[in-house]
């Protein structure tokens, strides 16, 4: 059976290093095409350090092309400073794929966790191990990387299951009018 | 004497509603150009939402074509939701102008208020008659809009007051080597 396949990119915004990995799905198998991460000076003026992660992200998705476009739902509870320079690159990351068309969906922390190391809570670097496993031919330098494929991969387990569900719907809708 | 005038750009941002103003100044006098807001439907996604935001602003640059831009520094000290969703609207408001190469200026709330009012509190109501007073021919209708043309007017007299510096800096060491 051939399968449609989409193409996915993950990100994990933050105002010193966004992180950013695509992989590709078929619905059953994952499949790694690459990862990376933007940095901005941080001698810069703010508005010039967004200006470089939304120019880098922009770029990859020029590259790489991806269909659909998944970040991370993250605040920093306590500090209300360190959340707003937070939300300002989590603005590049949702303005950059929704400027090209992209479906933009979000998914909280511990659910992005669950998705590769089955468990809500876990640290960097198990993250980053069950990344190699389950994207053999990754090659992950940074936990920014290991993340955004974390976000990818999850964006992957669950747009399958939303999949599924509308064609059960359908399938279900077009039983009751007898067709 | 001829004066240099430039034109500002103030954007107040916010998820629902960003207001912007532009304002010329010489130095002098304060001269009002144009007013509105941006207004992103909540009902759709939120990369959609600051896509709204930021298409929004951008136009609104291409059509009156400031020199220089300021934002207001504000963040919500005790909601880390609400801070995240100010800083994302926020980036909007930042990487519009950096991406046509602005300056961008940021401001404390305080300093704002101090700049119209002559205050580091004011009431909303007590900013939009200040505006009235200081733009006569402005048409302001909302509270939004009065923040934007508040900002660009602190920035316009901190700016002023940055040139001067600057000007004396360099008198002085014209001064010392004799010329």
């Amino acid at each position: 059976m051939q399968r449609d396949s989409i193409r996915i990119i993950g990100i994990d915004p933050g105002l010193r290093r966004t992180g950013w990995g695509i992989i590709e799905s078929d619905g059953v198998r994952l499949t790694y095409v690459a990862s990376g991460h933007v940095s901005s000076p941080s001698g810069d003026a703010l508005a010039y350090r967004l200006r470089e992660i939304f120019e880098g992200i922009s770029g990859v998705i020029t590259t790489y092309s991806p269909r659909e476009a998944a970040v991370e739902e993250t605040f920093v509870n306590d500090n209300a400073r360190a959340t707003l320079k937070l939300g300002q690159a989590r603005g590049m990351a949702l303005l950059a794929p929704a400027l090209r068309g992209l479906k933009v969906a979000e998914y909280p922390p511990n659910l992005v966790k669950k998705s590769v190391v089955g468990a809500g809570h876990a640290e960097k670097h198990q993250i980053k191990a069950m990344i190699g496993f389950l994207l053999p031919r990754a090659r992950v330098e940074s936990a920014d990387e290991a993340d955004a494929l974390a976000i990818a991969i999850c964006h992957a387990n669950h747009r399958g299951a939303q999949v599924l569900a509308a064609k059960a719907l359908a399938a279900n809708a077009l039983a009751k009018v007898g067709r």
